[in-house]
């Protein structure tokens, strides 16, 4: 075991794409456990394009990172010291545990992994903030039932992938948008979308008159821009936006709105945003049902899984907005 | 009795504001009332910022205005012949009679007019499709809760000072947003609204965090533009914005649509559109309402109507969107 903790601080607040000079690698010794606390040493990092937004200065759903400051990320890992009663050492845990090798916790926010349900890094994607995103989103933000049209974009990310999945065995008719030929190919071989759209070789709005020409009764947006417009000129009446992410946005000097913002009153639509931490006291009753869903194998849990060490995080986390990734984004942090 | 009736129909689709050469004015023989009609001579025409949209191409939650058309409005008249078992000579009604001076009608859509109740115009402005508007826009989707923050843009208008209204006489804190200093002061001293901001020479998000330090639950957008995107930083978590209208946008080239929208995601905020058919079934229960509110002197109707002949439709259009009228602007065809 190390002594020393290996760390990615933000050196300074990023204008459009993080650069190198935005990070700086730190080294400490590694922390002990106080009383009441656990030291993990972190196995995966979960890679995320919500994390160029906590970047930013400014007010948002979640405090911004501070200059200075260790980058947030969630995390699993396993108890390698502990003074608490709830944590011994060998458990597998989730929390925001930060881009680093170790951290102490106190237990708070922190999840025991149930390995025999399926492997730690599951808990990153469909049985961790991935899938409790993509359920929560579906279910209580987009109503969705049986029969719906539904379209996601980002479809071959973390959440779309995981979404596009559950609004099949709900029984609705699936369109993804995604980046490229293999992605759309992934899409309907491996996931099992009825349909899949590239944006980049199609114009989104004729595509979507060929796969829902009945019109979209939910649209689950990763995206923002274009595609994000494209949609609202081929919403249902009463149709649902589920406002999850605008990753196409989080590095633009200035975000673009939707012009076609009007097509919410031609169809009495909605646009609602969501934010997963909201559903926290209904986090179990849902990954059991994902659990369930896996275990039967109606969904499958896609990790896109790079290899590295700590101070490869800055190049990973830009393959999200080059739309390198397809699935959950992890950095799985070797010994060495 | 005019034996001539003389209409205003579009002539060309206007590109941004409309002007002359979009209209024609044209004269028939005044209808007969057919085997279950009834004929109505026209004594006010509803004007409306929703007129603009009406007379563009393409779907929207009303087909367009036929180029060669009698130009679509909302109308109330008296019955001066009839054949239909249901409507008598002398008796007051509105309808969807169009920009005309008679129409024959066989009665779907109209409504009879309880002239005890409150003033034939009075079924153009509160008692109207504009206090409908107002009504279902606040409680079916703004969902208002008495001790609400609610902030209405267009304020002065029609809609939007029915709406401050009744979201005051429900317990609510209401702000209006309005251009020019006489409007503002009519929103608070006429129509009792706590505070009014005029977008025309004050900041409106600096002014909003001054009147709504504890921020805005229900945004009431007639508007559309900055003021929209203004109101966008200074959501409550879980505010509910309701698309009611964006005159702002209707004589634009290009729609802007609203750079602040992730916002919703920030606050977990919907924006919903609206229209006023959908409710047509519980028009009834919402009137008599209204009517209530009318008689206890809890609600005042502001018409502004002009006089005029039908061939001054054009310009009084023109008002709305140069923001000359304060609450319902009325076309009142004086015999002549």
């Amino acid at each position: 075991m190390n002594s020393i903790n290996r760390q990615v601080r933000l050196a300074a607040r990023p204008s459009g794409l993080p650069k190198a000079s935005d990070w700086e690698v730190t080294s400490e010794p590694v922390p002990a456990a106080g009383p009441g606390q656990f030291v993990v040493a972190i196995s995966h990092l979960s890679v995320d394009p919500a994390m160029r937004g906590w970047m930013n200065a400014g007010a948002s759903y979640i405090p911004p990172v501070e200059v200075g400051a260790v980058m947030r990320a969630g995390a699993i890992g396993q108890v390698t010291a502990s003074e608490h009663p709830g944590f011994a050492i060998g458990d597998y845990v989730y929390g925001t545990f930060g881009v680093q090798e170790y951290a102490a916790s106190d237990g708070k926010g922190v999840i025991k992994l149930d390995t025999s349900l399926a492997e730690p890094t599951t808990y990153l994607g469909a049985l961790g903030m991935t899938g409790l995103t993509a359920y929560f989103a579906l279910f209580d933000v987009g109503r969705i039932q049986e029969g719906d049209t539904v379209v996601i974009s980002g479809a071959a990310g973390a959440v779309g992938s995981v979404a596009g999945q559950i609004a099949k065995l709900k029984g609705c008719r699936v369109i993804g948008i995604a980046g490229g030929q293999d992605k759309c190919r992934m899409l309907v071989d491996e996931f099992g979308f009825d349909a899949a759209i590239d944006y980049k070789s199609e114009d989104v709005r004729t595509a979507l008159r060929e796969h829902a020409p009945g019109r979209v009764d939910v649209y689950f947006d990763n995206v923002g821009g274009d595609v994000l417009d494209a949609v609202l000129t081929r919403l249902a009446r009463g149709a649902r936006i589920i406002i999850c992410g605008a990753v196409s946005q989080y590095n633009a000097e200035q975000v673009t709105g939707p012009a076609n913002y009007l097509s919410l009153l031609v169809a009495r639509a909605s646009m609602t945003g969501m934010v997963v931490f909201d559903y926290q006291d209904r986090y179990p009753g849902a990954m059991a049902e994902l659990a369930q869903w896996l275990r039967d194998g109606q969904l499958v849990s896609r990790e896109h899984i790079v290899h590295g060490s700590i101070s490869d995080f800055p190049d990973v986390l830009l393959m999200l907005f080059a739309g390198h990734n397809t699935g959950k984004l992890i950095l799985a942090l070797d010994p060495g």
